[in-house]
């Protein structure tokens, strides 16, 4: 287990995006969330206090997690010096990242030395099956977006929370870093092998009481290229019940990608429900949740107002106005 | 280089279809189809002289390829005594399962000792971008299937070897274990990691001449839970100006998938269409291949006539008529 709390490294993240996963930890674990460190340029902001390695360990922070991706997934040479410094300082690390701590030769024998522990959550430790499609007990929803980076986990986080809060039995399903992170378990599912994705999903998600919802963490999106086939394996591994549609309203252009067009959450129900009744003829869209980050209160009132008109849907922004709706949504189903 | 020419080797397979790689083999390059290996209860025939490992040897194979696949990709407990005898003789071995020959102890170490080589044909040996989604000159076009294993990959080769008797410039993109043996090079893609499928076809699939022609392979099927995150990435990363659809229609359910119904080619057109289009805005269907191996004659006739009133396409069966009718609609594009 990694040990907490943590130090969460924003490092010289060119959007806020680009720290999701520290922001996950912050939102969903904040207990563990001791403080922040910054490289010069850093476009992030958890808003908890800027610390530096010292002083962060000596108010009792033991892991410096790396809480933010760049393209490709490589460790940058501006973290290095940090990155060394804090095995030095006494701490192990802990990541997300394609790349791998562990295969990075001047951090795993200063991390062997100092006797620290580098931690790649990312790296499949299962060895996964290939998907067989037989229909599983119990419940799943699964979070799909009309791009990638819209809300998909915190969505399922935040049903998590609400769903327990009256008392249907819940849990989340990470599919990703910042989800192992938070939760301690899950499928680092961008770094499965091509063949064994659905299966992990079967796995990940296995036969459960006739009660008990899986809340399947999405990943990419059906629209976005670079990462579709990773969703498709989502919709068919998870077998989901149920659908939540996530969307963020205001995309100049799919994430990444100048030139690629923002879909239309119109556009995903018809793409999706048809391919997630290959898995489970049962499947049903639920809800949507729209991530109003960008939006003003009274905008984004509207936005959801007229999303739940046109579609048909209950609707609502769960980080805004909490998932009270969507849970209603899947309880009575 | 793997040298030739091979004897192939059947195991144990339990159906034709198992020995896919070798039939590939036998059909497009059969000048490197010396003979073949069965065990006892091998239901696969290529129709080539059995030989054993010495009569192979004495009559000129130098690489014994593995031309079976079983569920999982594993080296078979009954195939074992046979690769130790293999090396022994003199052979090389070549495989594509996911299991790889040099991760085996004993046949690594049995390799190694008497300078034999261990060709794992689906090891990804290039670092994969992660696709940009970025236009690209030239023309590509994609077999998809309604199901796998229905004939992708043939209908690929068959256009290849009438478009360049045509005069078009055209290549076969191998994108799977028969392919890459077949042709010596391409994309083992079930073996990429998620993350990197869709760049790993652009890789394989970039800028060419405007007339010239990349005929990808397909791979799985967006009906087949198991692998349709494979296939989607294909369409996405290979961003296609046309798509080929490809069905058998005597399936009693989708491979592997008891309870699993195989869906209709005009269900294929209605999902890979859009979905295509998501990459290619003008994407088209071009034409339907019908893989009519178990059909008679004349039924082959009436049910690829058909298809052609019903689709509103052409359609052909590329391995007993040949892909003329493919080839004309892609040049007519």
């Amino acid at each position: 287990m990694i040990k907490t709390p943590y130090l969460l490294f924003l490092g010289d993240a060119v959007d806020p995006l680009a720290a999701k996963v520290a922001q996950g930890i912050k939102d969903w674990r904040p207990e563990y969330a001791l403080g922040q460190l910054r490289l010069p340029g850093c476009k992030a902001d958890m808003g908890i206090a800027d610390m530096d390695l010292q002083q962060a360990w000596d108010a009792g922070a033991r892991t410096l997690v790396i809480g933010v991706a760049n393209r490709g997934g490589y460790i940058s040479e501006s973290w290095r010096a940090v990155l060394r410094e804090a095995l030095e300082t006494g701490f192990d690390l802990a990541s997300g990242l394609h790349n791998l701590l562990q295969d990075d030769p001047e951090l795993a024998q200063l991390a062997a030395r100092l006797g620290r522990d580098l931690h790649d959550v990312r790296v499949p430790s299962v060895a996964y099956p290939i998907a067989g499609g037989i229909p599983r007990k119990g419940k799943r929803v699964l979070a799909v977006g009309t791009d990638c980076s819209v809300g998909k986990m915190y969505t399922c986080l935040a049903l998590e929370k609400e769903m327990r809060a009256r008392q249907i039995p819940a849990s989340f399903r990470a599919t990703g870093q910042t989800g192992i992170l938070i939760t301690g378990g899950g499928v680092p599912l961008d770094a499965v092998v091509a063949d064994f994705m659905a299966g992990s999903i079967e796995w990940l998600t296995p036969d459960n009481d006739p009660d008990h919802w899986d809340l399947i963490e999405g990943q990419g999106s059906l629209f976005h290229v670079s990462y579709s086939g990773v969703t498709l394996a989502l919709i068919h591994g998870g077998q989901p019940d149920a659908l939540i549609l996530c969307h963020e309203p205001t995309r100049p252009h799919m994430r990444g990608l100048p030139g690629h067009q923002v879909r239309t959450l119109e556009d995903l129900a018809q793409v999706a429900l048809p391919l997630a009744q290959v898995a489970n003829p049962d499947c049903v869209i639920a809800g949507v949740s729209v991530n109003t980050q960008h939006l003003s209160e009274d905008d984004a009132r509207a936005y959801i107002g007229e999303t739940e008109k046109n579609l048909g849907l209950p609707a609502c922004d769960p980080f805004r106005q909490g998932a009270g709706k969507l849970a209603e949504a899947l309880a009575a189903l």
